[in-house]
């Protein structure tokens, strides 16, 4: 069977050479008829989705999947996400094949095209992943620099621990939600004056981070760790993530134990699933680590990443159109997805189909590349321009932080969508 | 209808006064036959489990819960949990009402009695709850001020935060595992020597944490915090929690984000789910919080807790018997349990039904109430003679750890049984 990354293939659907769901990329999201009805699961192919469950229920898939049941009746991946490399790629072959140009299977099947290929007009997105655990790194160089800098000490930026250990922290799962989910400002203690008691009240210092998450297929058994060499068949695909951040909040509450509050009010994902094997055209080497080189459990030679051009957006309510305050990209990261899993199982910690690992905040080397308002505005000292008579130091109530992500390829984008979220007032809470 | 914690209220199940499941207890758990079969949910009376699926079927429950199933075929108690205080109340009224001494529908008929009465003999505990998100807080000011005076200054030994917010970060819950479960000593980084390399390898030293964890009914949408006054209706009942702890890698790894995996590796629960109400009789003042009195979100006025007196016991491959290494109570909490609850969610944070949440080390003032090896041996300083030849700094292969915990009434006690979990060696990881 042809490569179904191959940059020659094309769908009989029309794909523009910006969108980014072409034939290439093929990922996977759930999805609700806005004329009502419950979630399905399905792929993006330019602007329709095709829905899964549709073709499961044909039979399309009983040679690739042995007559397993994936789709029909889900409105989650996480049963999919567990069956394993071998399943996703059978899927993805078979999608592929029926939406190839010179396939007649589903293009010259009007009755089944109707059904099965719904345009994105006519649906909205939903969470497509029951989230579990969901665990947030902190791998930039950059980005820990920066902090380090401000925050500590210029001279010692990076804690002694960094170039060692890929830095985590456990996040929280029941707050994740999906692109266009307007967010409250968060309420909480802050302590503006410390020579004063805290106050109670809206956070001051909402900020964004421009981050990725990879989700978790099959898992490991408690105590049994997952090596290296195989942490890559036991993640499903990677998103768009919004860590959104209270400064503020963060500022007078972490010290011991991390951040809490300042993190678990919303954290924003994009609603498709781009695989590892749509992706792996785009493989590319990620920083150097020999000084020092990693310990052996997590040394694979080279570290290898991806190629993921990304960008942040952000439009006030005044402003017709969203301005770009950040370029980066996913290869600027230090720690690699293989290394973070690794870590994290080391332990003997048990993964779980769902599970969510997010990278920390993708700074890059220069100023425009910074990945927060805290770098890009340095702690509020440089205040960005986001409109002719518009600033910013941090997020404001009615604000649209919009992140996106593609990796370009010769004519093609195999790209993430958007992960969008619009900030609304602090609500009242006593 | 009779009070159900009436200390005159007496089972035709004979229990002993020294049992942990009298009549006015009627804790939730999760059990599978030795025969086998799937798991059940039950409650705990005497040396039995009453199988509440086979009430349920027969229709014991109709009135109480209106038709309503929560029982039968579940695994989980999680149906039931989100089912709120008057279906828990209903039930626990039905079941105190059948297994009263004096009423004969369940006493006296014996075809039910054998089929909904099962031995605990012939039984294995499994965990209770599909945990969701796990909380672990930091809430013991005796705890937070020994920890403090060992690794910071004894002279600030709580940070300046500590008596203001209620400390917290999130934790892992796939690893949360039920007692009697045996735990690998975990591998990892740490760097014994500061002016040589980390090393990797087996936690040298393995501590535990006596805590006390609540699980989440009813929960609330994003956004929408809990009231403080409205908290006891979202919480269903209290566990022991072992917050088994690598101290050697949680130094090198903990700054700036927190503990990862010197936590998440296991944590060990009891099976049993004792509820608020049965802990109701056992309601005490909890310390004074007046320098400073908390900000108004988190102030009742008084301080209310609960006098559930805790042990830990620590037994060798060596030893024939476990000796008793600390007691301590619960009512030495800082942070009560509703303004943990009340701000976990004050950010907007949605909290979900199996959500748990736990105490953080329960110390006491005296230095055998301390609730961790840590303390108890003053960071290995101070070793424990754990039998005539044996000593202890940390934890070491092949021990296993009891923790222990009843409320203590006239003549009965309302217990929660143990969390007991033996460390095995560390496997090899490469």
């Amino acid at each position: 069977m042809k490569s179904t990354t191959d940059p020659k293939l094309r769908s009989f659907i029309e794909v523009s050479p910006d969108s980014h769901f072409p034939i290439q990329n093929l990922p996977y999201g759930a999805f609700r008829k806005k004329s009502g009805g419950a979630a399905r699961l399905g792929i993006a192919i330019g602007d329709y989705v095709l829905d899964l469950s549709v073709l499961e229920e044909k039979g399309f898939f009983d040679k690739a999947l042995n007559g397993d049941s994936f789709f029909s009746g889900e409105i989650y991946l996480n049963k999919f996400m567990n069956a394993g490399r071998a399943a996703w790629t059978a899927v993805r072959e078979t999608v592929s094949y029926l939406l190839n140009e010179s396939t007649a299977d589903l293009r010259d099947n009007s009755e089944l095209r109707d059904t099965a290929l719904i345009p994105m007009s006519q649906i909205e997105m939903t969470i497509p992943v029951d989230i579990r655990d969901y665990t947030d790194f902190y791998s930039s160089r950059y980005h820990a620099t920066n902090v380090g800098t401000m925050f500590r000490d210029p001279n010692n930026a990076l804690l002694p621990n960094w170039l060692w250990v890929p830095v985590g922290y456990h996040g929280r799962a029941s707050s994740v939600v999906i692109s266009g989910t307007p967010i409250h400002r968060p309420n909480g203690q802050t302590r503006p004056d410390d020579n004063a008691p805290p106050v109670f009240g809206p956070c001051r210092l909402l900020d964004f981070e421009l981050e990725m998450g990879f989700f978790i297929g099959p898992g490991n058994d408690l105590g049994k760790p997952i090596r290296l060499a195989d942490a890559e068949d036991h993640i499903f695909g990677k998103v768009l993530v919004n860590d959104w951040s209270a400064r503020d909040i963060q500022k007078w509450e972490y010290q011991p134990l991390g951040p809490f509050l300042s993190k678990n009010f919303a954290t924003t994902i994009s609603p498709w699933i781009v695989t590892l094997d749509a992706l792996a055209p785009f493989s590319c080497d990620g920083p150097v680590q020999e000084d020092p080189a990693p310990l052996p459990y997590l040394d694979s030679g080279k570290n290898r990443s991806y190629d993921i051009h990304l960008e942040v957006h952000l439009q006030s309510e005044n402003m017709e159109k969203a301005t770009r305050i950040c370029q980066s990209n996913f290869k600027y990261m230090y720690w690699n997805i293989r290394q973070q899993l690794t870590h994290h199982s080391i332990s003997g910690c048990n993964i779980s189909p769902g599970d969510m690992m997010a990278s920390g905040t993708i700074s890059g080397p220069t100023p425009d590349s910074y990945g927060s308002m805290l770098e890009l505005t340095w702690r509020g000292s440089k205040p960005l321009t986001i409109a002719p008579e518009e600033t910013r130091k941090f997020i404001l109530d009615n604000d649209t932080v919009i992140l996106t992500g593609w990796c370009q390829g010769d004519g093609y984008r195999v790209g993430f969508g958007e992960a969008s979220g619009k900030i609304l007032p602090a609500r009242e809470v006593l």
